[in-house]
């Protein structure tokens, strides 16, 4: 009689794959650029969560590329280094020695963190700087009233090593440091760096992964959340204060994403477990989704 | 608050995806013949759980290639046509007008349905006869105790249109009828045909749907299934009476897959739901395992 | 001396062949579909004769296509399974049980009768339904005063599966069985399904093959065979009455080709022996050429 | 009445076509290497013959590659330069002025001949020496009374640059001129070097044009032709003086290309028009063929 | 201490090696047609080093393709062979028999000892006529006062052969002979070849080899070399009779090629040791280069 | 005057550049790995020639593989961020903090500026650590009599990544560091890492970049250098004390690389300008070369 039970609950589960399966067709051979971030990438559930997430899209025949940031390590280490940590505008002031600091945090630490638990996972990932195959050429940020020292952004992409990586069915991890014509290295915006991939890539979706459930129309209530915003609103909603704080540059690298030719772009909550699979495999998503305009498919 | 209900049983739903990552990964890649036949191909629930798993399966990189049977429908359009119907030693006696019957109940009507429920299903299903591309070659059945007719066997599979379609992710979905050098039409035990073809492709895993849970040591309890039988023991239980009647042909077709090279052969319940999914993606599987010895890994 | 004799005869016959070079050149790499039907599918001699013609076709480098109709042998089995045959402005009324045996002869019989034909002669066919690979998409025609049940009309070819056969060499043989998004089956015109491949395929040439010698001016004449037709002068045929008949939806389905992109549509005598070579062999052809604008090439 | 008549021809001519196919199936894709040489090469009929039967091949499906001779053309030329010339044992005493008159009129007369003969036939043929692509590396022959000055033989064949040319579906044509490793160019027997080219492509028939029947028991009775000989009788011929003369070095190089693993080798009579085509396209073949061992097939 | 002074040598020499790794690039994948004739194809010193400069060219990636002249070598043979030589306004009178001595000069001995040189130099050279592959269709230039005979002109290139040849590595060495669709040979001036060739591959370079310095203002003043010309200013250069004499069809090549989409032409001094690499690898480079407008890149 | 004389400087330096050309056919395709480290990645004028080398190699046709090594940057960090220094027998005792360090200076700092100044010179590198693809699966020393905490071993190498990379022409940068399958980083010797490169490779030469000459026969002078090593002679030297200390790890690289199919292994003073281009372009080489067995070719 057990045993009965036992075979119920397989076929409640078998029932459940066969659910999904809608939704492997539709992003069958797809590209998903992913902003890893934030909760997700401290928590070491949440972590383990987003790796088997990433490794299952693999294998169900979607083509994933991981852009991720940095934050809270960089400056761990950078005070245990003996660096002061100064931010403007909620950028980092960036001098010679910072740099290095980044790019080693960056580059040689949690890039290499997320290359070895997706591998450990099952998947076969490769780490990537702007560096690699000369990915990303960046140029010093001159916007600011004071100097920022080398807090760059990127202004050309050559996806050609991610092609070659896609080709051979690797998770290509990218590592938001880029480096101009004279070899000069420089520090960029994850959420922009990962935008411009999702452009030279074309890629059909950005998610962006956060610390907050999406756009809400007021912060306090969770249930005032904008499921779908068309790029034509944003104005209005930073206008009426709704779009601010460090959500608006998130805002402007969907932007940028979408009227580079990306069909979509999701701001969607770290902090839920399986938040990709979720956007991915449900027929509402999670979070807010960003569209160039209203009424576009999902 | 039904909201996080909601968001609760999406995220349990995700860990049940995550969960059959490791099959997955197993199976990539690996190709699995499926002899189709018995109530899974009557009842219409069953059969649309055949599909979903079908379908499922390609989307998560394994390669099925379906054979299917004809049976009860064969006959209902035989009595319909006005032929008589005779059966000797379980096997249909064949004059000419009947092989005419058969070949079109399975290659137009039954094989059809298949390829368009796949289809429908989201994959992308091409049937086959043994006479396109040449697949099987069979010949007359010669050591019966009377003239069956046009009942043959194969001895030889040209598997080059299989490969052909797998290259450009088709599923093959083929009906046992064979055609020997003179153009003369056979009609083949599925079973076997099944199971040469599993033979001829080298395939990783031989399923036969059957009707009953597997082999059981006492037919009249289900707890004494044999979860796994080395081909050694196939004589002794044979001896035994407990492998007999229709259950012997399937024995010997899984016995021939494996001795040709074959390494799993499954003897599973087509009654039971998702009966492909449970036998791949669960740790113990369902039905009867026929390995070329003990202790081989699943 | 009777040596010497013998060693002429060779000698001419080898002439003949090479009187054959300049068409192979002029065809070599070309697509031409073949609409196959009527007496020279039910005549022995004819028969072996096209399946001949198709195979060495295939050595000399062109790329047969195959659609073939099946009339009078659906209309056999139909009586033989106590259906009433009723026709309606020539098309076949078609009830769910008839659709069901009209499938079962087409796919089931003439299909396969033509793949083992060709096989025998040494080439290598595969035969395919418009649900094979999703090829043909259907749906109901509504134009008719009655309703004729399960007559369709295809209104979307997707020529992947022919274009996987054509490159490993296979020749494609297609039964005009399509199939709408619910899965519901349709009968449709074999001439029409013809034109309609011909135009996914872009094909260089499309052949009719009728019983008829071509258009003749003066049905009672074949000397007033016309051998050239341009597409503009159609319209004024059929209001002196020149095109009528069984021969209108024949001259609308070439029209449909040209119009499609296909260079040149030929109406042929399938009642003379090799029709199809003398028709692609010869300078002056057989039948009626229709083509898109006088003065084409040939 | 007249055009019945007409059409019957065609369809007679239709029918010398279709006799053709078994051979066309039997060759498709097999690699025929030619000597070209004797009154092939210079009657103006037969040789358009031999570009007719080439080019018709190629079409076909047989990859035919060419290796010629120069014979007269040479003393022609020679002599019209002033040259003296001068034969020891059949062979050409080649001084180092001969060898450049023998070299320019083997590659940049004869050979270029048959390149372009081909072509207005429409092949697409291309010439080469044993220098392009590196493709014979010869030696001095020293196995002479006398000095032969710059007579080679060949001892290496690099048929890289065939494959690439068979590749890319051009005709190759070979003119039996060598270099060693020093760059000094030799003159090679042509039927030693057609054998050696067989034997590096692994052809699976040599044919070579003779201007004699084949071997024939007894010289001036045409009836006494052998129509097979297995390599082991060819010594016993010998010392029986059936094989001598001009006949032994090709009967050599016959017996060389098939212990080499040449399928088969045949001395034909080049002096039949279309000798190519009656020994590949009829049952008997023309002349002799030589054989590994009797009994083989054709 | 001696081993240390060796050692300055083999780091100095080194250092050049690393000197050339910026043209390396530049070139890298690029096709340069070179004009192959004048002093460099007779002196012996020289013409090795043409030799071993289109072997280097080739291992470090660029792709040479050379087409050459005759001139002298064709002059002293055709008086050997008792043929009377004449030439109306520099170009060779050319009866039938004087083409034929024309083509074994060019096809049988020039071409091929380029071939066989390049092949000591550890190239791998394929010699080609304009027949081979059907590469140059000439017809009879017919803009002389009297009749040149079988002097002709190129009007279309099929380069099929040698892109065949450059995807395998090889070199090609195109003599300029060509034929009319009668397969009537003619006798094409090489310099005119050369840039029909550089039009059809659109090369990136186009050398043409002489046996002066370039363009000189003043003919007996070497310093007055011309080291850029832009195509706007040829005619200014032909009124002022700076462009003159043997140099004039050299310079109207060299526009063709341009105006046909050829990047750079350059007339070089074959005199000159190693002047292809010297073109090639050095910032001036030498003689003069023609460029479509003033200022282009090199 | 002076122009002439320039002219000879740029013809002596196209000499060398020919002059070069043996080595450059020899290593053609060639795949050589190169362990990078000691002086010549410290010293910036050596830093740039190694680099200047690497590409060069890569232009002309040669697969350089490159495995850095770390030293005295690591030390230089981990002293900045207060750890403990120590060494036991040569191997760097190796706490979690410390290799978290170790990887950021490997991955994150050294390996990058690699890349950067490849990429920089004009070449396409991509860096890789042993987690990028599974590239290096390593496990922990235990021959020590103390613990080493995170000092590993290389005991896979599973080269996709590199075969990957070198089909699309970049360069791996390989840093040594290794894990294990439960995910935790070794820190592995990378003269080591670059024999089991070579190894899994079949290079076809590793060379081995050090601070002195090679193997000295007497320390103290320079002329004892041993310039040919047979692999059996290894261990008389050792036991002779001419090969101790930190030369003892590097001949065993070296003789792993050897038995394990490498073709040369060289021990070369990284501390000479161009040190990979003179061992790869000078007929002697430079430093110590080992050798399978005495006599085998350079």
């Amino acid at each position: 009689m057990r045993k009965g039970l036992h075979m119920d609950t397989l076929i409640a589960k078998a029932r459940i794959l066969i659910e999904a399966l809608p939704y492997i067709k539709t992003f069958y051979g797809k590209t998903v650029v992913i902003k890893y971030g934030g909760a997700a990438m401290i928590d070491e559930t949440l972590k383990e969560e987003v790796m088997q997430d990433l490794v299952l899209m693999k294998y169900v025949g979607i083509r994933p590329v991981v852009v991720h940031g940095g934050g809270p390590e960089i400056t761990r280490i950078m005070e245990q280094m003996g660096k002061k940590v100064e931010f403007v505008e909620g950028r980092r002031v960036t001098d010679k020695a910072s740099m290095e600091i980044i790019e080693m945090v960056l580059v040689g630490k949690l890039n290499q963190e997320i290359v070895a638990a997706i591998n450990r996972h099952g998947g076969t990932a490769v780490g990537l700087s702007g560096k690699d195959g000369g990915l990303l050429t960046a140029r010093k940020v001159v916007d600011s009233k004071v100097d920022l020292g080398y807090v760059g952004e990127v202004f050309k992409v050559k996806p050609d090593i991610i092609h070659t990586l896609d080709r051979e069915n690797f998770i290509p991890v990218i590592a938001p440091v880029g480096v101009d014509a004279e070899g000069q290295t420089y520090n960029n915006n994850a959420d922009d760096v990962a935008a411009a991939v999702a452009v030279a890539l074309q890629a059909d979706k950005f998610l962006l992964l956060t610390d907050v459930p999406g756009i809400l129309r007021d912060p306090r209530n969770p249930d005032s959340l904008l499921s779908t915003l068309p790029v034509s609103k944003i104005e209005e909603l930073i206008s009426q204060g709704v779009i601010s704080g460090g959500m608006l540059p998130k805002v402007r690298a969907c932007e940028r994403a979408l009227t580079g030719g990306v069909h979509k772009a999701h701001i969607i909550n770290g902090k839920v477990s399986h938040a990709l699979l979720l956007e991915l495999f449900t027929d509402k998503g999670i979070g807010t989704q960003l569209v160039v305009k209203e009424g576009s498919e999902p």
